[in-house]
């Protein structure tokens, strides 16, 4: 059984903590926010606090906390020569103070408090200075069901800059779809399921054997006709941009 | 029943032929192709020619050719006054002949050859000149199992339009971050669950709604680290613009 606290009581630390409580291989002991309103409606199931001085003893502690917040609540803690991991895939592992053992338990996923997460689809990156830690954090991503992957801090970096391309990019693509439908009184709903298949290609396929389309082809005379009917510069200032990317990914040349 | 002579023999074409041989309340009489190289597999299943003066007579001639072909095929045909559609979202319906009944069946999705497609994920956009003929493109498309909606040609266009930012750009958002994980030996496999969460969360949420992450939040160091971290100056500039787009739907202020 590995006892482990929480810190923190955002999104990331809310579905830790609603995981760990469905295995047994896992016993959150205490839960920490430096306001206890988050957490205050858990309290009849964990023990909760505001005070960092009445932390208990634990194999690991779990910083789910603001990445500029890390570095901070890692040198306040009232120990030393225990496991503390930051959950940021942008933060660096020597964030965390020298005093504890240090690690990084990175879940690549998209988190908000409203949607469920199957921990199993949440591949967990883990960093660990030591190799023991290295394993009971492995076994604690195992134990939620998560596919694990040891990444260096170089590779964890380039893995949350490459997150924001596939979401928060793409979402804005996804935007644009939509102000562009709604221009025209067409309906962004009929483009659903075309966005599901997209994602779903590039789970058996790489990206650039699912690439189609006017751009990929080049096909001058619909980049034209689409060019034509955006109506928005910045709309067309994506178009362009996409498309002389895919053209070069492909080998043809620039619009 | 309705009676149906499908001509081309590509990916639309293929993916329909199979399509509505399962189905009962529509019968493929025959697969026309200008070269019978392609069809000629089918032959035991169904009559097939690469005559035009061969055609049988036919409820819906449905031509899933390639846009530019359209024109020229839909004159070509040696009848008048029967209902053909072409399937493109680019072409107009006065692409097709004057001398016929005309519409368009467009179906919103991505085909290949390779990948099977259910068609209740194939939302299909029907355009026609007379409500006779829309009813039975209705019909038809229903039978399929697929939804359906009724849109006129500027709506059709600007929902291709669309379609190329949520399936070509999209597409090539994900080559970029395997691109950048590949740069630092990470592995694109561990994105694949984030992004197949981010097509599903605007199934239920809009894309405005479901956005989250540094350029939102206007995080600038992180924002910062990022543009650090890029190499490829093509990268650089697409961090750059869907960032700016991104704050510009959200009311921030340009990077
Ligand atoms: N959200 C995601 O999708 C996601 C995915 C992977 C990794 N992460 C990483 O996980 C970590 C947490 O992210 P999140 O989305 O869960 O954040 P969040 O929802 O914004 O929650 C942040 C938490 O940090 C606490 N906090 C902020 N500043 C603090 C300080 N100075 N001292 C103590 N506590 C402080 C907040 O306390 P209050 O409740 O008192 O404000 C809150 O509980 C970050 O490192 C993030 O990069 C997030
Ligand atoms: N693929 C998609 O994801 C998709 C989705 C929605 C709509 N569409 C639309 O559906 C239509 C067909 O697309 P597709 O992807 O199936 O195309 P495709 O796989 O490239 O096949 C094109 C077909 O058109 C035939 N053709 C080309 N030029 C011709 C000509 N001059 N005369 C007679 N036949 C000709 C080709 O004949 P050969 O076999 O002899 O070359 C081939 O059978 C297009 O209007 C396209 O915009 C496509």
């Amino acid at each position: 059984m590995i006892s482990v606290v929480i810190l923190g009581a955002g999104n990331v630390a809310t579905h830790l903590y609603k995981a760990f409580c469905k295995i047994d291989e896992v016993s959150v002991t205490q839960w920490y926010n430096r306001s206890l309103d988050a957490i205050r409606t858990f309290k009849n199931d964990v023990s909760i606090t505001d005070d960092l001085a009445q932390l208990n003893e634990a194999d690991v502690y779990i910083l789910a906390v603001s990445d500029d917040a890390i570095k901070m609540l890692s040198t306040q803690l009232p120990f030393e020569n225990r496991l503390v991991v930051h959950t940021s895939g942008a933060a660096s592992l020597y964030d965390i103070d020298k005093k504890h053992k240090r690690g990084v338990f990175y879940p690549l996923q998209t988190f908000s408090k409203a949607a469920e997460i199957d921990f199993a689809n949440v591949p967990i990156c883990i960093e660990a200075l030591e190799s023991t830690d290295y394993h009971v954090l492995k076994k604690m991503a195992k134990a939620l069901g998560s596919p694990t992957k040891k990444v260096n801090t170089d590779q964890r970096k380039v893995l949350h800059l490459a997150a924001v391309f596939v979401n928060n990019f793409t979402n804005q693509l996804y935007r644009v779809a939509h102000e562009i439908t709604e221009s025209e009184g067409a309906e962004f709903d009929l483009l659903k399921p075309l966005i599901l298949e997209t994602a779903k290609k590039v789970q058996n396929v790489s990206p650039y054997m699912a690439q189609t389309g006017p751009a990929k082809r080049n096909d001058k005379k619909t980049l034209r006709k689409h060019l034509k009917l955006i109506k928005n510069k910045h709309h067309t200032d994506i178009y362009n941009l996409l498309t002389t990317s895919i053209q070069q990914t492909h080998g043809r040349k620039k619009l």
